[in-house]
C-alpha cells in the first residue's frame, strides 16, 4: 500500500466521474450520497439535476452544507483482487451555487444526460482543503 | 427512481461485499473510507485487518467512533447507464470489538485473504438504526 502524493490524488480525482459525498447532519452525524462529479481545481463540482425525480424539497446535502459547510468526497476503486485497490479522499467546504455557462458546457461534455437544457438546476461548489489517498500498488 | 423498502434495502446490503464508511471527526466533520463488510443483521461488521500495511496507530475510524459512535454506511452501484443506478444507506452506531470464532469463520468464507490466521485483528460492530435506499428502476 503506497500513500499517494497530492499530484497523484488530483490526477485520480480529475479522472473520476463519480464518488461519495459526506456531509454533516446535525442529528444523524454523517449523511452519505453517491454523486457524479467534475473537477475544476481547486474545486469539485457536484451537479444537482432534474434528470432523476426528487422529493420536491431542497436536497438534504445542500441543507446540510448550509448548516456546516465542511464535507468530504471519496473516490475509490474496489476490486476483488485487492492488489488493484485505490482511493482518494478530499476534505472540502462549500455550498449550493448557480453554474455559469462554461461549467454547464463542461458538465454536458462529461455526462450525456446533462446536454438537455435545464437538466442541471444548480451545483454544489466545493473548495478542496486537502487531499489524501492510498493505492495498493504504485502506478 | 423508486424508493426501496426496508426489506429491499437489507437484501441489497446483505449482498454487498464493500461500501463506504462515514464517521464523525471532531475537526474535519466527516471522514470517509472504503471498507469491505459483512451483514449480520441487525449489524454490519467491518473487519480491521493486518493484510494491508497500516500506519501503526489505531485506525482513525475506530478513534472517531470512540468519540462519537454514530456512523453511516453507503453501498451503491454506479453505471454509466443511469437506469442501472441504486444505493442503500444505513445509519448505525457502534465501535471496535473482538470478533468471535463464528464471525471470523464467516469473514474467511466471504473474503479469501481473511482465511489466514491473524489476518483480522478486530472488527467494527455497527448496529443499524435505519436503512433507506433508491433504485433507478424496480427489481
Amino acid at each position: 500500500m503506497v500513500r499517494l502524493d497530492d499530484d497523484a490524488c488530483w490526477h485520480r480525482l480529475g479522472s473520476a466521474t463519480h464518488g461519495v459525498l459526506g456531509t454533516v447532519h446535525p442529528r444523524r452525524g454523517v449523511d452519505l450520497v453517491p454523486v457524479v462529479l467534475l473537477v475544476d481545481a481547486p474545486r469539485i463540482v457536484i451537479p444537482i439535476d432534474s434528470v432523476k425525480p426528487k422529493s420536491g424539497a431542497r436536497l438534504q446535502r445542500a441543507r446540510n452544507l448550509d448548516g456546516d459547510d465542511r464535507c468530504t468526497v471519496l473516490v475509490d476503486r474496489y476490486d476483488e483482487d485487492w492488489s488493484q485497490l485505490w482511493w482518494v479522499r478530499a476534505h472540502a467546504h462549500g455550498g449550493e451555487a448557480e453554474p455559469d455557462a462554461t461549467l454547464l458546457a463542461r458538465l454536458g461534455e462529461a455526462f450525456a444526460p446533462y446536454r438537455a437544457p435545464g437538466s442541471v438546476t444548480s451545483v454544489l461548489l466545493l473548495t478542496v482543503d486537502s487531499v489524501s489517498g492510498w493505492a495498493a500498488a504504485a502506478d
